[in-house]
């Protein structure tokens, strides 16, 4: 059994990869929540819905979000009740926010609805979030004249992750408790992998929930992960605009180092192949190899690379 | 002022064609709410919308319910979720019931909510609940081997009214407490104008909550109704499958009698002339005009015959 710590999009397109090279049911993506938040009075969990989606092969790749041959009418028409609509909720994708939140108001836990979800997709990885509890990443950035803090989706999506951060925190993390079968899966699994995901909002949260962290760095040797930095930028995504400030290097050797307690080898980009010795020189293991995933194909051998890192 | 108490589409048809003779910030309408239900964790209201949608030009006609030019993306992707969809609810209409439902959830009441959805259709006509109380139909049918209770959507929709009638009750109805501008408007208005809607779960949930039957007494001279029943059948829907198993007359006569005692006038249809001395000799003035309304025009002459019948 492989464990994986699951983001966005990063990470389904890893995790399609990973299930040409070993059978789906034994894959554990244990997948960020504190991106999770409400809109028009549904709960939405972007990174759940996004490996569920890639999985089963409806993501919509050209976007990188939500579903292919969506609509947006139900969108479009709540504009004239004079609500906020920059998160773009597909017609097709309200479809999941209602049932997951018509079923989390029944009292089923986010565990339990994620599992009906994607039995419904027809997705065989065991996809776990975090927790069950609510943690919620909230990043303070500088306006001109003063700092606020604003939700995950506020600063990503609706002011496209331009204010500059000045500090990042996961809230309701310190009372979260993993998710059941978490721990144990980080306990049991051959492989642990940290999916090319944001270190900070991706990573971050997972790490941030009691007990995860720990479990980790008890297993430190059978943790590989795989940078989503290339050529000190990120492959997709914010991830410098949140690393930079945090003081964390934007670089492949950046990820080793906010990683090493608990990873003992990085997958980094054959572009980043001079930077392995320094990787190398804060204890994790550098294994150099093609990390960006134009194609399924490829993806699938950075995971066959990654799995045989720690082999 | 006038006041209406009103069912779905036969109220709103009338409704639309009595803003063709008064203007339409003179008019109140007192909206049934007991069909109200959920739906995918959404409150549906079903008669407010249609009165709402038909008000603002945007109702499908031809369907008899939800908005013109509607798709059904959401809908047919909740089927994956395996759960009840033969609620046809539309995308743009999904917005309405998002919307409203997040503002209940807000601690909004019914009839604020129903003040903001009309302002955002720019319909003038004042749209009152009949009350900010959940109150809700249910009918008892008889199965081949037992009776069976079911809301009302349940029996109406999801059964097309077919399962035999054998009681109906209103939920919470006793509970209730006329919303705010009820009573004020059944006290203050010219003229009350009972709209073509289903005597039994119609109009009947509205008389039902505590004050509303006694106000239109105390005003029985103002009160018009307009038929439903033409030619011993509903215009459209299932008051006929009601109305019998309750011990009501499916007839012009049967709704004199039902409403004898706080309504002073009934508009009957041409059809059903002949019967006009029976309506009178339930002490119910008979007005004989044209009750079908298959245009604006006719439904506008129709309103104005119905105000002419107490002027």
């Amino acid at each position: 059994m492989l464990a994986t710590l699951a983001g966005g999009v990063g990470a389904a397109r890893f995790l399609a990869g990973l299930v040409r090279v070993v059978p789906p049911v034994d894959v554990v993506a244990i997948v960020n929540t504190a991106d999770d938040d409400e809109f028009h009075g549904l709960y939405v969990s972007p990174d759940l819905d996004s490996v569920t989606y890639t999985l089963a092969g409806a993501s919509n790749l050209a976007q990188g979000w939500g579903l292919e041959s969506e609509t947006f009418a139900t969108l479009d028409a709540l504009a004239r009740y004079d609500v906020p609509t920059w998160f773009r909720l597909g017609d097709k994708d309200l479809a999941t926010h209602l049932f997951r939140t018509a079923r989390l108001r029944a009292g089923a836990p986010l565990s339990a609805v994620t599992a009906e979800i994607t039995r419904a997709w027809s997705v065989d990885v065991r996809l776990l979030p975090m927790t069950d509890d609510p943690v919620r990443t909230r990043i303070t950035v500088q306006r001109p004249d003063r700092v606020e803090e604003l939700a995950m989706q506020q600063w990503f999506v609706g002011e496209r992750a331009e204010p500059p951060v000045v500090a990042v925190r996961f809230v309701g993390a310190e009372y979260a408790r993993p998710a059941p079968g978490v721990l144990e899966a980080l306990t049991l699994a051959d492989t642990i992998v940290i999916c090319p995901s944001n270190p900070v909002v991706s990573i971050g949260p997972i790490l941030a929930v009691p007990g995860v962290r720990d479990a980790l760095a008890a297993r430190r040797d059978r943790v590989v992960g795989v940078s989503p930095i290339v050529g000190g930028a990120p492959v997709k995504g914010p991830a410098d605009r949140l690393m930079a400030p945090l003081g964390i290097e934007v670089s492949c050797v950046g990820v080793a180092r906010a990683y090493a307690e608990f990873c003992g080898s990085l997958v980094i980009d054959a572009v980043d192949a001079e930077r392995a010795a320094e990787v190398e020189a804060v204890g994790v293991h550098a294994v150099v190899t093609d990390t960006m995933m134009r194609s399924p194909e490829i993806a699938a051998a950075l995971a066959a690379e990654t799995l045989a890192a720690v082999a």
